[in-house]
């Protein structure tokens, strides 16, 4: 059970957990903080939080359970502000996409990752954001990947799992560097393609006209490009090298096709979509 | 109205016309032609054509209207089975997603377009394929691009226009080469990159497991990965320079984006991503 749970970034991720938590009855008061005023007030009509505080020093005030939900890039500067005023009994948990980053503010912060830090990644979200994009059953059979470092407490990592559990999600854990792989090939490579699919083609003189005949499959695929681009930057940032390497190797394969249209080899095209098809029909059935 | 409709090749498209136009009451009888006897013999199950042929010259036999939904490879060959016993009346259209290569597979079975082919291009379709993916609502409000000839009939072309609207859709008519432009940017570019992915991604050591984690993004962005592979095969050979000029536009974009990433610049990373959210939120609401 949760006293007081202080969810730092009340957006798509950090509101659809305080509303699974209140929802299973897994917590007392909500303490919400951002930078946004608007998104808060929204956020206490919505019955996410029951309050908030815009510095999150007093956000934390006497909680138990702390959830750092903001951009990758604002996590040095929160732990900075939070190591301090943490109850004793507190243990905080964070969602960033990548890991290693996160791990080395708390120990640009704090000198070292400390024990009340459980680094956590729920591989679950939509494209949209904000307080309103939040619901309850965001977690709902969806995997939460926690990535504890050698001086984790085994009790914080505990805890944080059956909070996860509690909103739903299937828990696991790894490595930072291998969840930053990971998702640098599954998450981070896909959203920078589909920007830069979107991007380059509002860069063509007829870009208006081009738009309009998109299809449905078109929309499908560059949906993730609606996605934050202040979070998304920092993403791309904070897990520069997993993606540079597999962006690489995804352009090295996206010039082997382009070679094999050039030179007209049916047999190498065929053979390349059978294989991807079969791939895709067995992982996403 | 329509005597007699032949569909050669009674797939997801094919089938979905006859079952548009069969709805409308707008066709006599229908008459489905292709290779698969299982898939025919299903076809006729499932209300979607009367009986079929496995040779077209048989299928068009007394066919006052004629639908080629067959592979773009395939199209030349057609052409010269069926030319010679079409019906006085017959006006013949096809669905191919590249037109270029089908005008020129016409005047190469023909010596010239011949006044009875009117090219055409539905803008609709799902990643599934076969009669047991037809569905009659497929065109209900979606564009078809017409794109006739010089040598194009007046009538042929009003009575393939009127068709589509019956099965629901919006024709407009565009040349040929534009269609083809415009079609690679759209369409045929993100088939591309999203069989590149699955295939980039399924070359890794430790492939499975990151399929594993795969989340939703990942699945919306590589459907179209499922796509028929023969169909592909084909439209890549057959829009090839179209493809490569947009393929290669895309790429120098994709090296803009990995320099902002590896050089850490923030801003153009932030400015690009804006950009293409703001593009799609515009387009694809």
């Amino acid at each position: 059970m949760i006293r007081r749970l202080a969810i730092i970034g009340v957006g798509l991720i950090g509101g659809s957990l305080a509303l699974a938590l209140r929802r299973a009855g897994y917590c007392g008061e909500v303490i919400g903080c951002g930078r946004g005023v608007a998104n808060l007030d929204e956020a206490v009509r919505l019955g996410i939080i029951d309050r908030y505080e815009t510095d999150p020093a007093q956000a934390v005030q006497g909680a138990d359970f702390v959830v750092l939900a903001v951009p990758l890039g604002a996590m040095q500067d929160t732990f900075a502000v939070i190591r301090d005023v943490l109850a004793a009994d507190a243990v905080v948990t964070d969602v960033g996409s990548a890991k290693g980053s996160v791990v080395a503010a708390a120990r640009a912060a704090c000198g070292e990752v400390p024990p009340w830090f459980v680094p956590g990644h729920p591989i679950a979200g939509t494209e949209r954001s904000g307080a309103t994009a939040a619901f309850a059953e965001l977690f709902q059979g969806r995997r939460v990947i926690l990535t504890p470092t050698a001086t984790t407490a085994d009790d914080a990592r505990r805890r944080v799992r059956a909070a996860w559990e509690v909103a739903g999600a299937v828990v696991e854990e790894m490595p930072v560097e291998h969840h930053d792989e990971v998702l640098a090939a599954t998450s981070h490579l896909p959203h920078m393609l589909a920007f830069t699919l979107v991007e380059s083609l509002s860069r063509m003189s007829d870009s208006d006209e081009i738009f309009r005949y998109a299809a449905g499959g078109f929309r499908d695929f560059t949906r993730i490009a609606s996605s934050d681009p202040v979070m998304w930057r920092d993403i791309a940032l904070a897990n520069r090298d997993a993606l540079l390497t597999v962006t690489q190797r995804y352009r090295r394969d996206l010039d082997e096709l382009m070679d094999a249209i050039a030179r007209g080899d049916g047999q190498a095209l065929l053979r390349l979509f059978q294989d991807a098809k079969a791939a895709r029909d067995r992982f996403c059935h």
